[in-house]
């Protein structure tokens, strides 16, 4: 009895989280549970699972673990792919992976210097990437919008020539997003702008269904993958966001506003900030505030990320010291994140992921210095998979990860 | 279909954390999910619930409902109290709590000056409440941890006098916490002490089940209740933490080290922390900064929290200045997490319960100036119905909290 008693006190978790789901099990939803559960394994491996690792890892038998493999393989969710043979089995075993045909997802990203749209297949692999550059702080939201949403058509089009259908679209945008609008985009300029409606306006995108999210959130579930699933992900761009990623799941906080490390305070009385306070991180490492220090204020540099990348390449004194600054700054912020979170691992993109060789040393400099636990867990500090084009790709992603989660909605029957 | 494929891209939330759990749900493992669905409704709910409540709110039947209820009113975890009548029906009612009767919970809190044991009863009710102050710094981790195994041992006595059979000891510690040992607590100067081994040398402590954790943690579980389900608890001490509750869950991160506000930046050129970097909250807003900012350095003052708002009521000048200056270092940290956590409220504990009239307008000041959304949804500050006590209330309640997530181990039969 004491033993159960310490496991319970010591680990009530994964009981909790079936608890406050807030559903009770019942016999007619166990199917779909566990058919949900079967594809997350199969999603979510690094290489292909056979049935009886289905089994073993669920617990269930391998005569359901099988029932269910056949119901998503009718389904067209799942494809079968041959196995190494081992040395313990002579018989050629038979792995499960997902199905290319199956739902894929269309990703939008409107920020304030390019426009972007991907789409993926059910396996996450991009069958469509496209970005318009163009600043948006010029045009009307209805007029941004309207680009976005032909961008969007344009990007569907080419998905269904190469045979993808798309489940839906997820668009991924510059600030508070809440009920299908943009509340605040400070460095659009955009104030309660109804995306939602604007974007509908265009038939294609009408008929399919549409999510928004900030872009930082999209960005960071860009970059999960089945040996990364716990981390920070920090989009530097004109604007700094930041989407946390807990065990492969987004933290959205309580109105899907998380991560608006953009405006925590690196100096109390430091250079006001367009949010209307003081000292926020923008002003020390936002991409304009690291042209400015650069003294390349004004000065048009094509891709950001990957011209300054360039000119740090040649030595450009003024830029390396802007670098230098922009990441004590960053990596202190990052520090106070990493001891709210108990997060080791900090995942650089934007356009931080082309600058990262110039930013990794300092930001590692601080957070060794500044964050509690780091002589026992040293946190780690790495470039991004994806640099700008991540938020695009992790909306799209979204998508496909919300057919994952539901299988059973998407059975071809 | 579009519908659908909206609500699975909208709100897949929920979806997820039962996937997540990472368990099939298998016929013998539902009844044990019910029941403690049911008994964490009973628990949750602000007034008696009925039984038609349970059915409705989880979606069973009427007679399962019944069937659950009777099993954890014969394992005597709740009791019936009759309802008030409705209108609408003539029968009286009765309606369900936890049973007084039930497993309570033993909750020790070692910190730098003081020792506290509380023991509460399954409803939560404190029936056993002890403080010792003392200057834990001055004796050996061996001598201190002896003493409270001392004091745990009498609460445990003075429990069963009252007819309170105890399920297991939960212990709060002002530091990092991993696996038994308390690896750092910068102002007890303590490193890598073995915390299970010393206490559990206590004969009447090995006989229970032993849970340790960060004192923080468990402060913030002691703010939980119907009506507030999502906060930051900061508890101000000699050192300062914060415990993070998602709708009614402690956030405990990677490894239970979340919530290290104290060493989260203030200004990054600042003065050196204990903790080896500059600038950190607890050189601001620490107990013994505001008595050092005060000019009190060094005086005994007693109970601190009290005895500071007491000398603030006679309007001593120097002290009202450190207490606003150390506001806005806190109010400024606060609103990072804020802005990083997308949490709206935040309750001051510890020493910052009493001083909370001193404090709240300037970290109100800071909050609104400095969170992005403030403006759409105002952050609320309030003070922490339990000050310095809250965290042995809390570990106390933690060993409830886990008899109430899983029932089936604790029913009588």
């Amino acid at each position: 009895m004491s033993r159960l008693v310490s496991d319970a006190l010591q680990d009530t978790r994964t009981a909790r989280r079936l608890v406050a789901g807030g559903r009770p099990a019942r016999q007619q939803s166990l199917r779909d549970h566990n058919l949900g559960l079967a594809l997350r394994l199969v999603a979510e491996a690094p290489t292909p699972v056979s049935r009886a690792q289905i089994a073993s890892t669920t617990g269930l038998t391998r005569a359901t673990a099988s029932t269910l493999v056949e119901t998503l393989l009718a389904g067209g969710l799942v494809r079968e792919v041959p196995l190494p043979p081992t040395a313990r089995s002579g018989r050629p075993a038979v792995g499960l992976v997902l199905a290319p045909g199956g739902p894929g997802g269309l990703g939008l990203e409107v920020n304030v210097d390019y426009i972007a749209a991907t789409v993926v297949d059910l396996t996450g692999a991009v069958v469509v990437h496209e970005v318009h550059a163009g600043d948006q702080r010029v045009l009307t939201p209805a007029a941004a919008l309207r680009t976005t949403a032909a961008v969007g058509a344009a990007a569907l089009a080419a998905a269904q020539r190469k045979g993808v259908r798309v489940a839906g679209t997820a668009v991924a945008l510059p600030g508070l997003v809440h009920d299908g609008r943009l509340l605040l985009a400070p460095n659009l300029g955009w104030q309660d702008v109804d995306v939602r409606r604007l974007l509908t306006r265009n038939r294609r995108l009408t008929a399919l269904p549409l999510a928004l999210d900030n872009e930082a959130n999209y960005a960071a579930l860009g970059e999960v993958s089945p040996t990364a699933r716990t981390f920070v992900h920090v989009s530097g761009e004109i604007g700094i966001g930041a989407g946390i990623v807990l065990d492969g799941e987004l933290y959205r906080g309580s109105r899907g506003w998380s991560g608006e490390i953009g405006h925590v305070t690196v100096v109390p009385s430091g250079p006001a900030c367009h949010c209307g306070a003081t000292g926020c991180l923008e002003v020390y490492a936002g991409q304009e505030a690291i042209l400015r220090a650069a003294g390349l204020a004004g000065q048009s540099v094509g891709a950001p990320g990957a011209a300054l990348a360039e000119r740090a390449t040649l030595g450009d004194p003024a830029l390396l010291a802007a670098l230098d600054a922009a990441a004590g700054a960053l990596g202190t912020v990052l520090a106070g994140v990493l001891n709210v979170l108990d997060i080791s691992t900090v995942v650089l993109g934007g356009i931080y992921a082309p600058l990262a060789p110039w930013l990794l040393p300092t930001v590692g400099h601080e957070l060794s210095r500044r964050v509690l636990w780091s002589s026992w867990e040293p946190p780690s500090v790495r470039t991004a998979a994806h640099g700008p084009e991540a938020a695009a790709l992790g909306a799209a992603r979204s998508v496909v990860a919300a057919v994952v989660s539901e299988p059973e909605r998407w059975l071809v029957t």
